[in-house]
């Protein structure tokens, strides 16, 4: 394979001071020349690398069926609503075997899941080992929404992101490796978006009267997003701006980043841990 | 579509006073004539079936997501090691979307759950509203390898039966539909199976040397099979008995088994829970 990827994932990396206003959300002059420039190409690819994220996925989940501590994924989906994440799920997820994913929604928290630490429900549902998990929302709402609808005190948002950076380093220590992407979209591409759930009697169920409560604090929300990835991007868990304007390039992006991590946490194939030459004198002796 | 599916699943359903000896592992004879005969036109048939599939699940989710009580799949899938289990994982639930299918595989019961009635652990991951379960395994083992290997006495094993008839009926009038299917190999397929897991080092994962144990108990667990289809069978909760010696007929019949109970629960797109049109003027406002 060529080697852009290794480009692409660079160039997808929060820089230190990020402005979102200055970052693409669309056909970004640093796109690699070549990487697929269309979605035809694009879609070309994902089904090139379909195979090997299967087989790096299968090597994960037989790690952990031995018993070893097998590294495990976790990716991180933020971003604006309209902004992709189920498409995201639905595309580059679904290449993966869903023995092997775990996946969760965060919606506004239950009482019992208020009355402890925020951090509590995300633990809950942490991958497995060998698993490959997937939050669509996660414990940055509560350094977003929290933030720009005044949900908690300026002192406590401001303690949440250390807990964040020191959480997240636990979780690499723990060989759950997280992938955090913001899907960052146009208040342009927003507006069509919500248009066509407002048109089709089909995608009604996708819209909420609140989803215009949040456009309208569009500008607070990018504030929040901007102060939240610059105060917990660092190399042990780095945070990516994908362009998500444009739906393959978004799933292309994703789909890169996780194919790129499967690879640097794979594993070997767990050695037999039994005596391959006696069983196979044992099952002959059933035939 | 043709009329096959009908047929198929007409013929797949346990007949009263099963016996397994009689039932085909391969090429069946009562294949429908206008169902693919072989695994190129099957692939073909899964392609075209990927979209209405995809569709009717979303539908079930879209009714979760608005708050109404949804109907739910729960796909139970049984048969002896080898039979194929995770491949219909793989390439069947493998074509939903990954937000709306929720995966378990029972192993052997944890200390808590032992300390438990055997539905207990069931009930835990029976799956959420709108959504596709699938069980690897599931409250059958408690009849299967529990007979076979004696876990239990006669007087309890004899109870479970009935307790299971009347579970599986509570979860027909809780809105979650099972499809009962068991994996039907013959004992020389296994035989080639397990050859290919000790002969193959990235398939050494997949073998136990327990998997001969119960191998050699072939006769008891196809036995205890057909008693718990015999006692368990019934029009709420249907068992069927899917030839798996062929991969590309087993996953079809599934897929085919999948779509059919989709068509049957459909429930139509959620009404709006707002005013579209003072939605549409709320969204025109913010451009």
């Amino acid at each position: 394979m060529s080697s852009y990827p290794a480009n692409l994932i660079e160039a997808l990396r929060a820089e230190p001071g990020l402005k979102l206003s200055e970052r693409a959300t669309q056909n970004p002059d640093w796109w690699p020349k070549d990487a697929p420039q269309d979605k035809k190409t694009a879609q070309k690819r994902m089904e090139e690398i379909a195979q090997p994220l299967s087989d790096l996925q299968e090597r994960l989940f037989a790690a952990s069926v031995q018993g070893q501590e097998a590294p495990s994924v976790l990716l991180i989906l933020q971003g604006m609503d309209t902004s992709g994440k189920g498409g995201i799920v639905r595309h580059v997820l679904g290449m993966l075997d869903p023995q092997g994913v775990e996946h969760h929604a965060f919606k506004a928290p239950t009482a019992e899941e208020s009355a402890h630490d925020f951090l509590w429900r995300i633990t809950k549902h942490l991958p497995g080992r060998g698993k490959v998990g997937v939050f669509d929302r996660s414990h940055y709402e509560d350094v977003l929404i929290a933030r720009v609808k005044e949900l908690a005190s300026p002192e406590v948002l401001d303690s949440r992101y250390t807990k964040i950076v020191d959480f997240e380093k636990q979780l690499v220590e723990q060989n759950i490796h997280p992938i955090k992407v913001m899907l960052h979209i146009s208040k342009d591409e927003q507006y069509e978006r919500l248009a066509e759930r407002l048109d089709r009697p089909d995608k009604h169920w996708k819209y909420s009267p609140g989803d215009i409560d949040d456009r309208l604090l569009w500008e607070d929300y990018q504030q929040a997003y901007e102060i939240a990835v610059n105060r917990t991007d660092n190399k042990t868990a780095p945070w990516h701006v994908v362009p998500a304007d444009q739906k393959w390039r978004a799933r292309l992006c994703v789909a890169e980043l996780l194919l790129d991590t499967l690879q640097r946490i794979t594993v070997p194939w767990p050695e037999a841990d039994f005596d391959v030459a006696a069983e196979k004198a044992r099952l002959e002796a059933t035939k």
